[in-house]
């Protein structure tokens, strides 16, 4: 595929009828059916299977061509012996793009399925249809109401998602998505045998719907391609890259999952760098990167102004601050005196990290909203970290309800950012019991909504803020928009 | 005090009675009656405040010196303006140890109340009073029926904490109960101004009730017996340290919160390893590596065999276990012959890392089981490492109950680990929704009950077993029993 074909990618995002060939009769990973009905797809959506007479309230059909009419969009869970039949049947019915669920392929290390995808993807080649995987879960895009797992969030947004990994993309988007994340166009796409990393990269670079990525790569088919689609796509929006397979151990094992021949990646981090993306080490890191990217670009420097209750939380909060590169200056004299106004004494430090346990007492969070205002205006600050955690405190019998006081503290936060011009970046810690999580997810959520990041420790907001500013950096330094 | 006071520690952690001075009337952190009767404490409790009659169903005294008898430990409260009162009072009720909530003393860095510490201690000094703190919660020890907050696990068990912040032993406590961590005798000592970490960690090394150590530490106060003290503790069982204050940043924090005065990070580092112990950079770590030790005392070798549903989990898996300095060899080609046989072949690999979706089918966790325990059997790997995630699959809806599912599945994980004789490790993702948090929650209590290690991450576990093999060689080194 020449480089620069916006168009025949975009209309692969945006198919008007889409046939699941192989359709499950029954729910699970791999029922593409109800997951494309979740998502809302309002073209002609058609089951295929010679088993079933109807598949999700749908009527089924027994072969792809007895369909009526054309089919942009196929996605097949066909076994192998198949797949011939069905690029020929795909050719028939005029479809553009044909998704593989199906696996088995050039990643089993097996000739004879390696030689198979290469048969199939030449003979789509000369029928002029894409292919996208095999051995992939295909397409999220909510605006155009496809998806590939249940309970995906049904809202669009600008974040773009390009993985080798299915399960991977599917945890991506679900993690990120309580974090407030919302997606343009997500791919799994496999062994990448057509479709792959330049050319999404490529495309992405000028999506007008999407100003952040995050990619999960294993393996890189053309480099000096690759390292032109970075440098174009990280030079328009910030990329972010896990890198699956960083180790020899992580090689090898990409190696059995899409058949990759992962490079070193000393090249692949000298390639980013010189592109001016930003490489992580862990699927957690991807997400807290692209949050930070996503919520954080009005960040202009590295000094924490560091909000939270507890001592030792706070020693541990400025070790985590100070070990990535950040910044925690004194307040200035005057700050200092402003909180102490309503600051107990007891236990507690006002010079920066902050040590207050306001907000456990009985004036509710009024002190503690204070307390963040009056840190938030200090002039020797860039951004205020607040860190607590919802698994405590609230909880205890007689007290107000947990997740009733995280939505109304995330609230409070969220128009407290809004109001003091300075990014406030939140940290909940992981709590260890299910109505701790309900408050956690309740503060994460009514704070995402609100467009404040929001991470789940210090270490994890430090490490991200680093990475955005050296970004930052980077970036400028490479000419990027 | 002098090295090797064996007896004076013993009885403080086993007090015959208990007043609490300054006892808060409403329920809350600091409510120490609650707590105490909580944990069930046998003997006489006393709550003091002038203002009440009555405390949580127990006759309150007006002041200390109206109970009638003796009184073994003392629980302070009250405000600095009381404290030197309250001194001369205990010995009025011959107290042997008084322990300090109080707060505001030398960590607030003010002359006066720097004085009035150091006037404290020498009178109880005087009066042969031992003193907890002051500005901490004091005493976690449930086999004595001690405790320094709500909600902590009543059962005994063999790990101690040494903790120079509350919130930090409070949380320790917590997530560790979890993960199937039981204490013996947990400390929050605060500023230390008697009793602190090197005559603790004496005590510790002898207490035939503690077999692992945890340490969060701020400031030594003593060098050389501090190295003494951890020498003789590390060399009798394993000790774990969290320093806080290991970068600039952290340090001035840990000044304000326990006026303590951090020293080098490398003469520290070199003192831990000299001594055979090891140290951490996190909270999260501190419990991963306590679990490890605890629950894996038997591993005798980095070699591990990965089993786990999802092809990208298992490539950063396989990254984790790598960069950590773990090894993962490929199974003996029989293993691999017997693990096909019930493998299904797409997307899958049978290698090492085993890929497998085994266990989401409809034959339930049998094949799931046989996939470990053939794993497990193979002859060239220490350690089985099973990863999962309870946020997806069983509930999707229709399926079964996440929480029986994940605790079906702990219940036959842990029969396995019985059988096979060679340590399971099993690693539940973090979930994103509130019923995957009661499936992972309940996924953890099942394994930890039945003594199976079980960690938040694949990055987690490895790097804790990278610390246990090294603390192994680094003990085996110094001559530790």
């Amino acid at each position: 595929m020449p480089e620069g074909s916006f168009a025949v990618l975009d209309s692969m995002f945006h198919p008007r009828s889409v046939a699941v060939v192989g359709a499950s009769t029954h729910d699970g990973p791999g029922s593409f059916v109800a997951a494309l009905q979740e998502m809302g797809f309002d073209g002609p959506l058609y089951p295929v299977n010679p088993k079933a007479e109807e598949i999700q309230g749908l009527r089924c059909y027994p072969r792809l061509t007895e369909i009526p009419g054309d089919v942009d969009h196929v996605i097949s869970s066909v076994p192998l012996r198949f797949v011939e039949q069905l690029v020929e049947d795909c050719a028939v019915k005029h479809v553009k793009v044909l998704h593989f669920f199906t696996a088995g392929f050039s990643e089993t290390g097996d000739e004879e399925a390696t030689a198979l995808e290469r048969r199939v993807l030449a003979r789509a080649a000369q029928l002029g249809i894409r292919v996208i995987g095999p051995n992939c879960m295909g397409l999220y895009v909510p605006a155009a109401g496809l998806s590939f797992m249940p309970f995906l969030e049904t809202e669009p947004g600008p974040v773009a998602l390009l993985s080798q990994s299915g399960a991977n993309a599917g945890e991506f988007c679900r993690t990120g998505a309580v974090r407030g994340l919302r997606y343009s166009k997500v791919v799994s796409y496999g062994n990448g045998a057509d479709v792959r990393e330049s050319e999404l990269l490529e495309y992405i670079a000028e999506d007008p719907e999407t100003s952040v990525v995050g990619c999960y790569i294993e393996g890189i088919t053309d480099g000096p391609r690759f390292l032109r689609a970075l440098r174009k796509a990280a030079g328009a929006k910030p990329v972010v890259i896990l890198k699956g397979g960083r180790t020899e151990a992580g090689t090898r094992a990409a190696n059995s999952h899409t058949g990759s021949l992962a490079g070193s990646l000393a090249i692949f981090d000298a390639a980013v760098r010189q592109a001016g993306a930003t490489r992580v080490d862990r699927m957690e890191e991807l997400v807290d990167s692209v949050v930070a990217f996503r919520f954080l670009p009005s960040l202009r420097g590295p000094r924490a102004g560091i909000v939270g209750g507890g001592g030792g939380y706070s020693v541990l909060a400025s070790d985590e601050v100070g070990s990535y590169g950040l910044q925690m200056p004194a307040l200035p004299e005057e700050t200092q005196h402003r909180l102490v106004e309503f600051t107990p004494t007891a236990g507690t430090s006002v010079r920066n990290p902050v040590d207050t346990s306001v907000g456990w007492g009985p004036e509710g969070l009024k002190p503690m909203l204070e307390t963040l205002r009056i840190v938030a205006a200090a002039p020797n600050i860039d951004f205020l970290l607040y860190h607590t955690s919802w698994s405590w405190g609230p909880n205890r019998s007689g007290g107000p309800n947990i997740v009733d006081a995280a939505t109304e503290s995330a609230t409070k936060i969220g128009e407290l950012a809004a109001a003091v011009g300075k990014p406030i970046v939140c940290v909940a810690r992981m709590p260890t019991t299910d109505i701790g999580m309900a408050g956690t997810l309740a503060f994460q959520q009514v704070l995402a909504q609100r467009g404040v990041a929001v991470f789940n420790s210090v270490q994890a907001a430090s490490l991200a803020l680093q990475r955005l500013l050296a970004s930052q950096e980077r970036r400028e330094f490479a000419g990027a928009k």
